[in-house]
């Protein structure tokens, strides 16, 4: 059970080492919309997403003895380099566990903060059993990228961010990949603002979440298509209850509006943000969600595109 | 002779219809560069670019008989659709002149706020005629891109609220094309904070005002050849005499420096900014400018960019 004040806690431990990320505005986007929408920045976060609150939450929580041999994951993701960066700033050791096929960029990424790769084969069994042997052979602690209580409290930070700087909002939308981010920011939104709507996006390609939700039992994760490479994962036993409790809706949206959402956001607010934090966006602009005349934050997750290729290139 | 309180009264006359820009800090480029740089987002600006301000001043300072028949200017670029949203803004007509071979990203900008287009050939003494011949039939006013006192004390205003927010400047960086924003950032800087340091940038193969500036006299614009295309315009009459004044020094960069500073302002701040933009940040990364140690106020001009196309993509 998470309370408020775990995630005012957590907001205390994290504060030195994140940023506190603005929430802009675009009329142009309202006036598309007939919403007034309130876009939280994690894009502009360390490491460029939201996972830097939770990897940094789950680091500074541990005790000296705990953090003594390091931190391990299996993440080709932000969380694997949100992780690299805690763990370094505290002075411990991060032990990644990527696919031997993870993109360069991603691979540069855990590098230049430190991280210890150790590349396994590109499926789930593998990732596991090696992230099992390095956490065998170092003594070392395993940080979920999602389904870990601390995690879910540092995650829950952003809203408490977006709440302060906008009390009155009606409705705030997260996208939802393991669920994370969604079960924090549920948690924060229900504890802070009891009457505001909770909705999480995510792709159809991806929409294990909206099955788990409508049937009540974790759905498996569907095969990995969707271009909102961060909201392929399942829930998780943790993320799923809090998600069923608290949520009150998850949208899906097709890949084709992902992407013009994405393109909608850079070419109309100029910034840079990648395709999963797309989602929430899109999920408005498909019609998903009735924001009409309605204050509504969206959490924007990252930031972390290849620069060389985008999506709607040829 | 432009005053502070000319200034002022310029902000408070355009701060309805502009946005109040935030300044951004990276602690990744504050590494690279040894400075403390302070990048104020002009891209973020309506239009997405600093020229509204000096637009909705010009149209904004019009009596209500210079003003009814609207206003006039030849342009491709951000000042084309700055002046177009200005006069919609209040309601005149705005007559764009524009090479007949501008990009239809250019074009298409300028319609969406409403301006008129007329269509010339591709020089500068067709886009002059044709404009003249347009403010004869039209018994309309001229509003020039950089060359008039309006204009000037427009883009002063940036400055003013940058120093506002970061008290504590060492120096300012600038784009210098025909010098309205150079000149309104001298102005404002040099009365607000005397001893600022007041520094010019410029492409190489736009470095006229690097030469205007050391031989006293107003150089021609070279071939327009640099990637950097609001900065290829001479400086102006008005322009010219305030930048010799006030402005410490003019540095230019090369070609390859300024995509790799558009790529890593992208990269690491998660910003849109357009090559134009991304010069005086790569005066900085070429060691042109010493800021080891100081507190540098960059003015980031704009982020309108073909994203079908990036500069760095073969």
């Amino acid at each position: 059970m998470i309370t408020l004040s775990d995630i005012r806690a957590a907001h205390e431990r994290i504060k030195p080492h994140i940023h506190r990320t603005p929430v802009l505005t675009s009329t142009v986007l309202n006036t598309l919309s007939s919403g007034n929408l309130y876009f939280k920045c994690e894009n502009f976060q360390k490491v460029a997403a939201f996972k830097a609150r939770g990897a940094f939450n789950t680091v500074y929580s541990l005790s000296d003895s705990e953090a003594a041999n390091g931190v391990a994951t299996h993440s080709s993701g932000n969380h694997a380099a949100a992780l690299a960066l805690a763990a370094r700033t505290r002075g411990i050791t991060a032990y990644i566990v990527m696919p031997e096929d993870a993109p360069e960029i991603k691979k540069n990424s855990v590098r230049r903060y430190g991280g210890i790769i150790t590349f396994c084969e590109p499926t789930l069994a593998a990732r596991e059993s090696t992230l099992a042997d390095v956490i065998r052979r170092t003594g070392t602690v395993e940080a979920h990228p999602y389904n870990d209580v601390r995690v879910i409290t540092g995650q829950a930070t952003a809203t408490v961010e977006l709440l302060e700087d906008v009390p009155d909002l009606d409705i705030v939308i997260a996208p939802v990949g393991g669920g994370g981010l969604m079960s924090g920011t549920a948690l924060a939104a229900t504890y802070l603002k009891p009457n505001i709507r909770i909705i999480g996006a995510e792709p159809e390609l991806a929409g294990d979440a909206a099955i788990s939700f409508r049937e009540n039992r974790i759905a498996p994760p569907m095969p990995p298509l969707s271009i909102a490479d961060g909201l392929r994962s399942a829930l998780g036993t943790l993320t799923f209850p809090i998600i069923k409790e608290h949520v009150d809706e998850i949208v899906t949206v097709s890949e084709e509006s992902i992407i013009i959402a994405m393109r909608q956001i850079w070419e109309v607010m100029k910034i840079i943000v990648e395709p999963s934090c797309a989602v929430p966006f899109a999920a408005v602009m498909e019609g998903k969600i009735d924001v009409r005349g309605k204050n509504v934050g969206v959490i924007l997750t990252g930031g972390n595109v290849d620069l060389e290729r985008l999506p709607w290139q040829k």
